[in-house]
This record gives structure tokens, C-alpha cells and sequence, in this order.
């Protein structure tokens, strides 16, 4: 029934790890397979050939690009275990609102937090805590956006988690501080396993981010 | 069993141009809202608090936005006729992997065409073709991007159809030359009612165009 499952993956990417908590709720086995994305594999541009990025799911030898789509998918193709997205189509419109929302606001802003400094970076900061703030509204008083259970929402948001030690150390801020219950809710979903195996720890996260900012020349 | 709908709308809007084809395909009777988009409705802002955007879908009293959201759901809640999405999950993430490249290059693109000039647009101008051929080539010798009906990439894709005179007047290229089975696929679109009734007259488009770029400043 499940038939080859394949993820060409990098370990940091958030929009990976999206994927592999999908498939970990699902209980899907499958082949991981890391890129090296200064010399990206023949399979990866075969399977890819539009954008040539990670994440590429490879289910039966046919590829499925785009992180939130293949979340999608895998929802629809393993349908009868732990949905992630809600079957009521208003709600599902939300959910996919919101997941759209974290694509086009949290990673550009997050990025701009340590990629930046001086008034760019405070601009970036304030921004992205605004975008935080709209989030832990949406979240209210539910144990997961999803409700009683992790969604579509929850698996598009949470990756970036991973990220937030870094922001901090190179912003000179704490999340916590300006967003406690979305803290909360990040913590309840790295309890886990689905989440906490499929998320790298904080620290080497943060080494990834000083090793770019060199790559980079960024002081 | 429709339920009140209505669509807060800007005409030369390639979004909002999605959502009537999708409400005119299924049947769907609604009131078109127009929007001043210096001036905004405080039913606008009220239902589209985040973005502050149009199109936005009112379905009962509730808000539904962004375009390719619109779209699915409209499919969703009136899922007995004229199917946009494939039933096949493979299928639905093909289509919504197209639906998406053309979010994240036609639009860009297609803008910088008539926003830019010299060096700046020729690369625009390239770079908007390549991508067009891109889609030609997942078009192949299918009807529609859906196959033999209008699917979720046609909709998404055929508004941009009205603003390519615009692009072509302000480029002065031929997009006909480049990707003749492109535009032949855009002429059949052209033929449903359900397309030509949603999307604006070229020259009208244009004469917008000619107007933004005095507002802008832009020779």
C-alpha cells in the first residue's frame, strides 16, 4: 500500500522537516536521503527540474515539490490515520490561509532577523514578532491549531521552532517574552515523538546560522 | 443551499479574476462588491484584517481569502459539478504545484515587463518567457491544463491573459511568437463564457497599466 517513499532532504530546512513530521504522524517509513545543496544530485534535478530545492518527496518513483503540497498529499494519500487537515471545507480554507501565511511572512522575516542588523534588523524583529502575535491569536486558547490534535497548520509552523534559538542569539531578544503562549504550544508539540524526531536540536541549528553568516560575510 | 455570497473585487485584479471564473463555473449566483483600493471598505478591512487584500470571498457571513484558497474552496463546498481539483491525490498536487509557479513567477514577472526598462526589462522579459514555456510544456497537447475541462491551472493562469497586450505594448515583444500553443490554449479558454464574461477588455487593461505607470512616476 505505501509503496517506495523517498525524501530528498537537508537537515536544517524547515520546510523539510515539515515533511518528515507528516510523514512520522502518518507512520510512513521511507528512505531520507541528505543533499549536499553546493553539489546537488542528478536525482534531485531530475525530480525538481523547476526549482532544483529540497524538499522532493518521491512516492512510487513520481515526485511531489512544494513542502505544504506534499503535506497535503500525503494527508490524501494515507486518509485514513491522523488527519492533518480538518475535513470541513471553511476550516480547511483556514487552515490553508494560515499555513500560506506562515510562507510568506515567518521564514522572509525570520531570515531578515540574523541575516541583518542596525534599524534593519530591529524593523525585522518588530515585524516578526507582529506576525507571531497574529499567529498566537489564531492558536487562542487550543491546545494545537489543528484543535485537540496537530494540523496542517501546526506542521507548517512548527519547524521553524528550531530556528528561534538562533533568531534570539542573533537578534539580542527573546520570543518567549513576547509571545509565552505560543511558546507553550511549541513545547506541547515537541513532546511529540512525530515533531521531535523530525526537528534538529536548537544549538546546531545555531552553529548552521554563525557558518552562513561566514559564508556570507555577514559580521 | 448556496448560501449569500459575495466577492469584494478590484477589475484589473488576475486574483480576483480567478474567483469569478470559479464561481461562474460552478453556477454560483453572488454580488460583486467593488473595491477603491485607495479608499477601503471597512467591510474590506474587517474580513481581511491580515493582508487587507481583495479578492475576498464571503460565504454566509464568512470571510475566505487569497485567490488559490478561494478557488479550492468554492470546489469543495459546491463539489457536485463542473470538479476544478482532480479527484486522483497524485493529480491534485501536480495541479497545485502549477498553481503555485505561477503565484511565485507570472505575477512577479509579468510586473517587472511593464514596470522596467532597458537591461532590467529584457531580463524581465526573458525570464517572464521562460517560465511561460515551462507552462506550455506542462500544457503538452491537452485541451486545458486539466485535461479535457478547465482545471485549477487553467483558472489560475488564464487571468494574466488579460494583462499579456499590456506586457506586449509596454515590452514590445510578441508572447504569440514565443509560445503560439500558449495563446492557442488561452483563445480556447476565451471561448467558455465562464472566462470571457470574468475577465476585463485588453485595451482596458492596458489604458490601466498606462495610468499606473503615470502614478508611479515611471516613463
Amino acid at each position: 500500500m505505501e509503496g517506495a517513499v523517498v525524501l530528498l532532504d537537508f537537515w536544517p530546512s524547515m520546510f523539510g522537516m515539515r515533511t518528515r513530521i507528516a510523514l512520522a504522524e502518518k507512520g510512513i517509513k521511507y528512505e531520507y536521503r541528505e543533499e549536499d545543496l553546493r553539489n546537488k544530485s542528478d536525482l534531485l534535478l531530475q525530480m525538481n527540474p523547476v526549482h532544483k530545492k529540497i524538499p522532493v518527496l518521491i512516492h512510487n518513483g513520481k515526485p511531489v515539490c512544494e513542502s505544504l503540497i506534499q503535506v497535503q498529499y500525503i494527508d490524501e494519500v494515507w486518509n485514513d490515520r491522523a488527519p492533518l487537515l480538518p475535513s470541513d471545507p471553511y476550516k480547511r480554507a483556514i487552515a490553508r490561509f494560515w499555513a500560506d501565511f506562515v510562507d510568506k511572512k515567518i521564514y522572509d522575516l525570520g531570515s531578515k532577523v540574523w541575516k541583518t542588523k542596525g534599524e534593519e534588523q530591529e524593523t525585522a524583529k518588530k515585524e516578526f514578532i507582529e506576525s507571531l502575535k497574529l499567529l498566537e491569536g489564531e492558536l487562542g486558547d487550543k491546545a494545537y491549531f489543528g484543535g485537540e490534535n496537530l494540523g496542517f497548520v501546526d506542521v507548517a509552523l512548527i519547524p521553524f521552532y528550531s530556528w528561534f534559538y538562533a533568531y534570539e542569539k542573533c537578534g539580542n531578544f527573546s520570543i518567549e517574552a513576547e509571545c509565552p503562549k505560543l511558546i507553550a504550544w511549541a513545547k506541547r508539540c515537541m513532546q511529540k515523538e512525530s515533531v521531535a524526531k523530525s526537528l534538529p536540536d536548537k544549538e546546531k541549528v545555531y552553529e548552521f546560522v554563525l557558518h552562513l553568516k561566514k559564508v556570507y560575510g555577514i559580521e
